[in-house]
């Protein structure tokens, strides 16, 4: 953990938005900051250089598939995920929690850990919390999370409660299994489901534990956008200003926009690259569904202002073809152009916290990508 | 056609190689050459960047495809193929004859032209020998391929006889359609099935015709390899040295260097993408089938030897891996890698062509590539 530092470069002044500068073994990642989500050791129809051109700076990986397919084993004996899937930059990696609940079959929850049948070949599995730091460790990521309980929308406070103590003892116990860390930083998971005071609770202990680093999890799990947005409310006061905040699963560009706003460091999310594979695209003007037949003989770029190899290159009506004809090269470079998207996104608004007009650049971004005029966002 | 010439600048000695340059109006090609085949307007999983990365000089793409979807009206309204799909480079349409024979359904052939029912829509068309001219112009390809009739491997004398003076008679309307050409050049199509007498006939009235470059089609349809290598021995030496000699369809490494010691100067062939989507992977060594559980934890590149992206970046253990995942990353870097292998090959035969040193460097590469010393090829 020697080798992971965080620190706030620049504070917007009339906003919670900050703009900062993770330091990890593979380089340097510049927050506010998307994370493509490469779910078993590869971003879906992208190869390392294609995300290094988009200007990805760290991808996040998941434990539960690599768990199971190729193996911890196998990874570590490639010298590490990094050198495994050929990415040098800084990777995080899940802890599987989220999938054991949503992929597995018959997941049982006790104190000790969750065991689970394998979504693929029905195989039964323990996760305890220090077998997910031990699974973790052979993978190598520069920041590692730990097992905790995700509940799905809507739960009953009493279980909320159960799950929340779970998280929160299951944390301690991956920080003692985690140790030094030897270049791995573990951070803390805030749960509670839609509950204040669960929230607070857990955000309070997990906080006096210490973390180089916090997550918001349990939401985005189908609550409506209103309670995502209140239990961010809730949450963000009480982490430490000094600490990176990453907000698990979200989101959309206008999401990540309003949550960055609000204080927010960290995101990863599967959007820009499943809608890529299903022919949507985002534009800073909106969604663009390029299989529709108004764009069968548009001879644009998707997005006319992109800078991206695929508005350099390609009309809307290629990439209609392309999906029309079930051509692989469709979802590639609909992925492309959605990655670079969320990458240059983050990069304005990196740039407007820095230059102090992150209130005027947000209410211009979503005016125009929502296609209407917000006072306020 | 003014744009158009061939000449041979290098002979092989002790073989009937010959290394030669095409001109084209959208550049240069050096032969013996390998087309990828970019079927729907895409050599599937590769953008033409990639292409280009790989050394391909000219690409392949099927009428009878781009006909169907997304139309010739649609492509010539985006300024023709090159500008539709992105490929700067020489491009040289087939004709769709093979197709309407092997995936149309219902296809009637009269001496009119083929009708025939769309294999994926079930619509109802008729290809004339002037229509499929008329579509070739509006894709805009270099090089065109006249409507000729196919036949399936075997097919009885009369059958075979008649079909070739289809394939004639086709010939002669495709050449007064193309008429001046307009920077296509028009080759002639030698057909004849695997009949001595036939593929004699249609080679001296196609070169009485007079065409810029003769392709040798009906060939790697099925019959045995014996076979086409007979015919080839036939046909060859009925075709001017002085213009361009392509092989329809073929192959695998092997044939092709043995065809290019014969004197063939172009070669298309799905082999190298489909295989590579398939997860099969041409090496110096001969093929590499990278899911096989033997690669599970290999460490190395799939072929040491290779400059390719994916042999500079990734190992045979994770290229299985994403196979095994379903992951589209893993067809892409197999496909790239075959098509770098095969513009690789073909940029070792014309160096060895050029330096006098084909007969050695064919016995090193076959001795290597099957596996045993070979004393003549």
């Amino acid at each position: 953990m020697g080798d992971f530092f965080f620190e706030v470069i620049a504070e917007d002044p009339s906003t919670q938005a900050r703009a900062g500068l993770l330091s990890t073994p593979h380089g340097m990642v510049e927050t506010p900051v998307f994370m493509p989500v490469g779910t078993q050791g590869t971003v879906k129809a992208l190869s390392p250089r294609d995300l290094k051109e988009c200007g990805v700076q760290i991808v996040l990986s998941n434990t539960y598939h690599l768990y199971l397919r190729p193996g911890p084993e196998l990874v570590e004996k490639a010298g590490g995920l990094h050198r495994f899937a050929g990415w040098e930059g800084p990777i995080l990696t899940d802890s599987g929690g989220y999938q054991v609940f949503s992929l597995a079959d018959l997941s049982k929850v006790t104190e000790e850990g969750v065991t689970f049948q394998s979504h693929w070949d029905g195989s039964f599995h323990l996760f305890t919390p220090e077998k997910v730091i031990q699974v973790e460790k052979m993978l190598g990521a520069d920041i590692v999370m730990p097992l905790d309980r995700c509940l799905p929308y809507p739960s009953p406070y009493e279980e909320a409660k159960l799950a929340n103590e779970l998280t929160i003892k299951w944390a301690q116990r991956c920080k003692e299994e985690m140790g030094e860390g030897e270049g791995q930083a573990l951070f803390g998971i805030v749960q509670g489901s839609t509950y204040k005071e669960l929230r607070e609770d857990c955000s309070r202990r997990l906080v006096e534990m210490g973390f180089p680093g916090y997550a918001i999890g349990g939401l985005s799990v189908g609550e409506p956008k209103s309670a995502m947005y209140e239990m961010l409310q809730v949450v963000l006061p009480h982490l430490p200003v000094d600490k990176p905040r990453y907000l698990m699963g979200v989101g959309m560009p206008a999401d990540l926009v309003r949550c960055v706003g609000w204080g927010v460091d960290m995101f990863d999310c599967v959007i820009p690259t499943r809608n890529g594979r299903n022919g949507t695209l985002f534009t800073w003007k909106g969604k663009l569904v390029v299989k529709n037949a108004e764009y069968a003989s548009q001879f644009v770029p998707p997005d006319p202002e992109c800078g991206c190899y695929t508005c350099q290159n390609f009309s809307r009506a290629y990439l209609r073809h392309l999906f029309q004809a079930g051509e692989l090269l469709g979802p590639r470079l609909a992925t492309l152009h959605n990655i670079y998207f969320f990458t240059q996104l983050m990069a304005q608004m990196r740039e407007a916290i820095k230059e102090k007009r992150f209130s005027d650049w947000r209410r211009n971004f979503l005016s125009i990508y929502e296609g209407k005029d917000l006072s306020s966002a």
